[in-house]
């Protein structure tokens, strides 16, 4: 259980790294949405191994085929399914993960809790299966683009300890992709790919945190108590292998301000009438409701488990020994976390798009003004 | 949408902070499980307002009858419904909230999504719908005891830049309801009320953070991919009022370090054999699933938005003014926030306990012993 | 678990016959619509006991209580609770139902699931749960007529073996109400009341058919696979108690025609240029979506299980006995069952007609024309 | 939506008739059960066309291959991914389909809901989509087998007015295996398949009913109010294309009956004392649970809409016009439908014996045996 997510817009998920191939299935696309193979591996390419030297070399193109759903260029409204073929991986790499669970991974939890694991290459734990999410998290960004123009831009706000200056309400994709690192800020994005580069020649490895924007984001998306907007989002985020943490807005830094200091006072906008806010530490969401400022989101992402370096461990069958990673590995994997961050938010958002307009935008004098003339007693 | 949580053991709640009254519905709670009206009571009592000198100074003794579902003091295994009754509460302390919307309330966002709000205290957004949760919470508390004596214990880790010391491994129950804060370093916890009372003095408020351990988890809770346990905790901590963000075991913190400094040695235990960590930056959860170290997760909560200070705002039509708040309100929801905390906390280990029990812990011999006999083709 | 039926408009269910009461959560109710109590109390005394005299002699006023969700006579779009309490009942009749199983009743399969059981009137499984379902079907209908015009209105064709002569085209509620078996052909419904009254001198029981019909249907109201319309309703009918089936269209009689007899052909209507079918043997449901055609369905309800004639059962020790019901109980349960299948098709189609909203009628340019202005960069 | 069904033993199904291929993922299976292509190949070879001359002549082999979720011959835990690949098909035979709509199919009503269909012989409303179905009902059955040796057997009981006659408690598959049109009375199957010859023979096509038994199911699965048994299952038939409806046990023929005749007396059984019933009107399920007796249902299938003869129809334009259908299709669905039959069965009784196991065999005292040693604080 747990491969499917979404209550509107609903993705499933399967593949495991070595096998078959890895993909996913998107349930409730609405249809007649333009949508092409080539604008989805867009999206999949921003996340492929081997793009740069800061990231593991395995060489995989990732090419994505659409299955099913989409007919002449166009989303039918049923299930869009998109495939990714693995090809052949060097699994001899992986004769060691047989006997020996890689501290802190998920070698040792599946065993617990499955009686058996696909050894070869972390199995359905691998980031390889993140690849069906940021093929989904393609299709939403298009819908959310058609439908209300929202733009969705994540970065490397942060490496280790070397903190980019980035302004979430202006910054590009542009900047962000600039750079090997999606650092937009391009003098700390050098520093950063240093660092990277020196864990790398010392067998080690680095985390940080990935900082996301939404604008343009309409107002009222999220469901008051449990479906809150933030809740959904750190679901959706946190569900990503290697986060270890989320806050919206103000986060956990808000805490040591006053009330007074933190609160999001009130104005109208001069032009329109808008209900604006003149700060936005509530991060673009209040009670679990979007109120129309910039949706903005950050989350840890801890330094990559696999590592070069000889560690302490015990085999499945609870000897003790050690193990160093011989396979090919990121020494950090924030860069190509940016486009999972992206995907997830950008499918949380479409599946509250969806949400909403069910509930609040049901106009109550008919259905559809198509068959206004069905309106009528039939006999 | 959006009342209704979990997968297995799942609760619905309902109410607002106006009108009947408040409660849940659990579904899917084992039967035969011993429950009483005063176990759930004693949970709420950690809730309710009017418990210190530190909460809102309303009077509501939140008084719990349970509907439905349990029999003799037994669960029947179908729906439990629990309600309390909103006492007559002072209306007219909220006239001024029928037009003006609360700075870093859900006011205005209601309004955006429904059209139309209960402008009583806060209707649904209240934090009174969290009655229901820590209601269902109590049961959930239950079981886990019942099952594998899960010991769940949480506690106010820091008000505003004030943080206890407090060791997650042996902290109890018993240090933490000690004080009215709820933070178990008794000496902080005199500095943190201190702080709290002169935040009410000067109108104003405080935020901080909630520390929670849950001991003697078994492994191999929670689900690959979507559903990883700390995805569904950070869900379920997030969707309570005043929460800005989740972390869980190293958290933002863990990304300082590097990879050899963050990793989870492996060491079989002696007694026992079984496979341990040195360490426990993981929180207890790798690649999403419990492994049976400790638990350990942090959330903020921002500083109370209803505060006395006089605060710039806009009416419901649009028109720029100024509100202070007149009502009783908490100076700092952190000690109320820790009972809330542990309830979500139950409810979803609770879920995942009958998740991993339904998929891999299905006999493959014979469903049920008791009808063994039945195992045989009728004619 | 099971007590949840529906995707986005969703209603969960609670309360035993006997205890403090039953109620039901509705929570995905659009915003803004105006419903009162005595809206939803007219369709409970449809269904009440005590109502004529063939049904059960039982008294009891089932008045309704709307606790949360509205607000000065329109919904919040938040859940609403409607609860009713149970008046006090005499238990005593049930102390035999304590030991012995009733035939044909859920005694001893609640007993065999759960080894725990309300032996009090039939606990959980009692028709009295269905009070919730009649009162979230009265919004339900609310909802329908007022996005489009949709009635629903459902009858008694068949008690035992007399059916009556009904067209589903023009079949008004007033013709259902103007009998007390709820049959609109009022000659064929003083037979079924004689048979009924008979039965009932017999100390035995009956059985028969309800149909229904939905018309005015929007066409687009279903989903491909496995939420078919039909697929959805037939749930929702056959989760009724008693009710042993469920057709839709020609049913299982149109299985004695062949293709070329059964197929409706299309045509294209004079006024308005719909397509339109010559015959309704789809019943309204064409691969699963509703066609605009009047939706017809009908579901067999056996006859009481609780009668006066002694019969064989066992205790629940295993002890062979005998039993004759001594309790007021319903001779036929078809005229109650009217209300209780009208409610299950409205919240089904409202359910349908939210998710079909959702999907397909969500505007690719923006989402809301409210917040036009909001579609630019915020800086 | 509505491309997934189930709630712990949960499909998702992708895939129209033409393009890639079709295919389902699985979901929540336990792990360690051993399965192999070739166990789902045989369920797919008795459902794919061209298999006898009473079937379409199409030829496709539907062969299958396991993309993920297996190991070395085991089942991981992980989704279970099952693929088909779709052949060349001769879509000219379809560009009649393009403009005209085929009567009593799903080309009109996908157009009103969607705007927008995959004209290719049916797209997603195509039976190639029960491809995906019966897969994943092959995993089911051998999970029932597994864990309580449930046997489901389906079979035609009707074509048009000729209805064999079987014992449900006695009949094996290899009687129904027996012949092509796949009745276990070998006389009456002979018939069965005259009459379809026939048909096929005056471009016309026939209906039936099938009926399916499962046998040695365990007490207890079902659950109470809307996930009764009969409901779930009423739900996966109905949802199997050209299905017009079902009933359990007596069905519509038992309200015939008085209540005196209809009930099931109870017995203990002499050997085991069991709790039996004398009689199964019931059909193996009472108040929505399994009761042990045999499970009996029925479901009628339509004439194949697809036929020969010319028929008055419209184009997407609204114009009338006339259609005789070119293409290769099938002058009953009943022999293919038998597959599908038993696979949503074993689908939503394998859903059901999860969903039990979940909440009413948790024991009480421990989680696993295999982890007591855990139940310690750990400091």
């Amino acid at each position: 259980m747990g491969s499917t997510f979404g209550h509107l817009f609903r993705i499933t998920t399967f593949g495991e790294s070595h096998g078959g191939g890895v993909g996913v299935t998107i349930d409730g696309c609405p249809p007649r949405l333009e949508i092409s193979a080539e604008e989805i591996q867009a999206e999949l390419d921003r996340r492929r191994p081997g793009q740069s030297k800061i990231t593991t070399p395995r060489k995989e193109t990732d090419t994505c085929e659409i299955v099913s759903g989409v007919f002449e260029g166009k989303t039918l409204g049923t299930p869009i399914a998109i495939f990714v073929p693995n090809k052949d991986a060097r699994s001899q790499d992986y004769g060691e993960m047989k006997q020996k669970y890689r501290p802190s991974h998920a070698d040792a939890t599946y065993d617990a809790k499955y009686g058996i694991r696909n050894w070869q290459g972390g199995g359905r734990s691998s980031a390889r299966e993140t690849i069906g999410r940021v093929a989904a998290g393609a299709v939403a960004k298009k819908i959310l683009w058609q439908v209300a123009r929202v733009e969705i831009v994540g970065y490397v706000k942060r490496i280790k300890d070397l903190e980019g200056i980035v302004d979430p309400n202006t910054v590009t994709i542009e900047q962000v992709e600039n750079n090997i690192v999606r650092c937009p800020d391009a003098e700390c994005a050098e520093r950063m790919i240093a660092v990277i580069e020196q864990a790398r020649r010392d067998k080690d490895s680095l985390g940080g945190v990935v900082e996301c924007v939404a604008r343009n984001l309409p107002k009222g998306l999220g469901e008051p108590v449990f479906d809150k907007l933030e809740a959904d989002l750190a679901k959706g985020v946190m569900s990503l292998p290697a986060s270890k943490g989320f806050e919206i807005g103000s986060g956990f830094g808000g805490t040591l301000l006053t009330g007074s200091e933190h609160n999001d006072e009130f104005y109208t906008s001069e032009t329109g009438g808008e209900v604006r806010t003149v700060t936005n530490r509530s991060g673009g969401v209040q009670g679990g409701i979007s109120n129309g400022e910039n949706l903005t989101l950050r989350s840890p992402f801890k330094p990559t488990s696999t590592i070069g370096k000889q560690q302490r461990t015990v085999t499945s069958t609870g000897e003790e020994t050690t193990l160093a990673a011989k396979g090919r590995h990121d020494p950090c994997v924030l860069p190509r976390a940016v486009p999972m961050v992206e995907a997830m938010v950008a499918i949380v958002l479409c599946d509250h798009l969806l949400r909403h307009h069910s509930q609040c935008q049901l106009p109550m004098t008919n259905l559809d003004p198509v068959s206004q003339s069905e309106l009528r007693t039939r006999n």
